[in-house]
């Protein structure tokens, strides 16, 4: 069981508005430094995003959400006729930055639309980037409480790459669950996979958690199997960059093999993720783009010759058949499937 | 389709006697240079098999074989009144340098059986153990070619950790079976998962496939699921440490899950190693001893709290069940099981 008494909760802002400017918590930096970034302006945006100074898909769309008063604020200083129009091009530089992440079109799209009705789009823009962020936070508390009430006493958790405050606006989707789990005095044991070829996991999981005075143990990615198979894993806990119209979801490589090893198991899965993530255009994890990376990102310094290559792809789709739960901020669906989507997408 | 004309083989030797001493490949720094250490005596082979300079359930078991000769030596230095005892206590001492690798006790109680008929131990034992690396060799040169006899035209195949000739005397288990597949022809692609913690597949297999014209793709070890997924594996092939008398083997953490990710997804599963492997002592996977090593291998250096920590155990258990072939030297048996495994045992 672990120390109540100790913990500390949302204590991890990655994204803000700062003095009049957006910062960002350098996550290459972790866990040896912490280390803010100040970013000017859309191109520096762009580039932070794409080089993972700020990750995790809700965290991507909240960064997104300020770029757009980046944008307004350099699009007014251009001084042009067609707003609109040199607006939506910056924003397409913010959305050419990474392509599985959806919540960075969902925020990107939202201001394209929420900014025609704006008579000062600077100030209005960031007061609606403010919601926006506060919006999350507030969806990771609610599912946070959701999610944790799907446990039972002496739960063991393992989760994969970081769905936590560094990958939000704060609290945490997946990592918010186990929060909320610890807090309620639900959860005995925490597992992070180290999470390849990026570490995540080693890096950003295990520095959020010791943060807050949660105890967690690191396991390297391939041997979540032989725990499942000692009966030492009740539940995968994870967020996700994706949900599809039938509750197919894109995560972090390696989630679609922890789903499969689970279902072996008989250990449940869970997918912790904001409506923000909700992809309506797609209609099963097939219209997914999966994001390939640099090869360099895995292979050693050695090897140069033409024989010798990598293939890093570092999202995969995981059907919906291999997830036992989506917890979002307006419930549970357990089971997913078409009909239970599409009820969700009716609520308010 | 690889091209053959380039092709090499059987180029590498791990372990060796030279010079009137055992000179071993220092594994460690592979792929950056390619060293060699002379092991002067027992108590540095001991701690060369626990720093892993020799790795690989075969090489430490031809290790441990010379190990026997430089163990003679001091024996016979010392002018003690029991040499069988005196022998026993060093051999004792390499045999406690890493638990799982049947291999090596395979050896080291071959070792003591014969020195009891010897006359002048050393130079006999040196004999035996030239002969113990002899067979080995030859073993993996049958086994490629009964192995490469179950691929179809245009097979994928995944390898893990490194199965080749660094982990044997040479041409290796699983490395040899593709080895003798690309030689046939019958191979289109070969992917290596990097196999974490140790990288033994970034590191080694890369390295020894690149030395002998074989075109490799690395894969983070977690994206194994995704590819299969794609249909794009037709074979798993590795190598094991232990293979029990029911057919459960014990290899490198990750083997299990890449198993019980093939089964789901119809891809084959083919376990490679000589007799030498075989445990008469396990019954089941249950009668394995899983090597735990330091948890420094997989946390990051910034950590030092009690509240964080690692697990990580080196090799996995998978059960017969999940194994389309296990190949030995003997011959091919398909789905393994305790029936089949002791016919094996009784041929010649």
């Amino acid at each position: 069981m672990i120390n109540k008494e100790r913990l500390l909760y949302d204590t991890i802002r990655p994204v803000s508005w700062q003095n009049n400017g957006l910062r960002l918590l350098d996550q290459r930096q972790l866990p040896k430094k912490e280390v803010y970034l100040d970013i000017p302006n859309t191109q520096a945006l762009y580039q932070a995003i794409k080089d993972m100074v700020v990750r995790g898909a809700p965290a991507i769309g909240i960064a997104a959400a300020y770029g757009s008063v980046l944008a307004a604020k350099e699009v007014l200083a251009d001084q042009t006729n067609d707003f609109d129009g040199a607006f939506n091009v910056k924003l397409d530089l913010i959305a050419s930055s990474r392509p599985t992440a959806i919540n960075l079109f969902n925020a990107l799209n939202t201001a394209r639309t929420v900014v025609k009705t704006m008579t000062d789009p600077l100030n209005e823009l960031l007061q609606w980037a403010n919601e926006w962020l506060a919006d999350d936070i507030r969806a990771n508390l609610a599912m946070g409480e959701l999610g944790a009430s799907c446990f039972s006493k002496n739960t063991r958790v393992l989760t994969h790459c970081n769905a936590g405050a560094l990958a939000t606006g704060g609290y945490g989707t997946a990592l918010g669950v186990i929060r909320s789990g610890v807090k309620r005095g639900l959860i005995d044991k925490v597992y992070a996979a180290e999470t390849r070829p990026w570490n995540q996991g080693a890096r950003l999981t295990l520095w959020e958690l010791e943060k807050d005075h949660i105890p967690v143990t690191l396991i390297a990615d391939s041997s979540a199997a032989s725990l499942m198979q000692q009966g030492l894993i009740d539940w995968v806990v994870v967020g996700a960059d994706t949900i599809c119209m039938n509750g197919d979801i894109a995560n972090k490589v390696g989630t679609y093999s922890l789903a499969v090893l689970a279902k072996h198991h008989g250990v449940k899965v869970m997918v912790v993720a904001p409506t923000t993530t909700l992809d309506l255009s797609a209609k099963t994890g097939k219209d997914i783009t999966i994001e390939h990376r640099a090869s360099a990102e895995i292979l050693p310094d050695h090897y140069s010759s033409e024989l010798v290559d990598a293939l890093n792809p570092v999202f995969d789709v995981t059907p919906a058949g291999l997830i036992s739960a989506i917890v979002t901020e307006k419930g549970v669906i357990e089971s997913p499937d078409v009909r239970k989507m599409a009820v969700l997408m009716q609520q308010d």
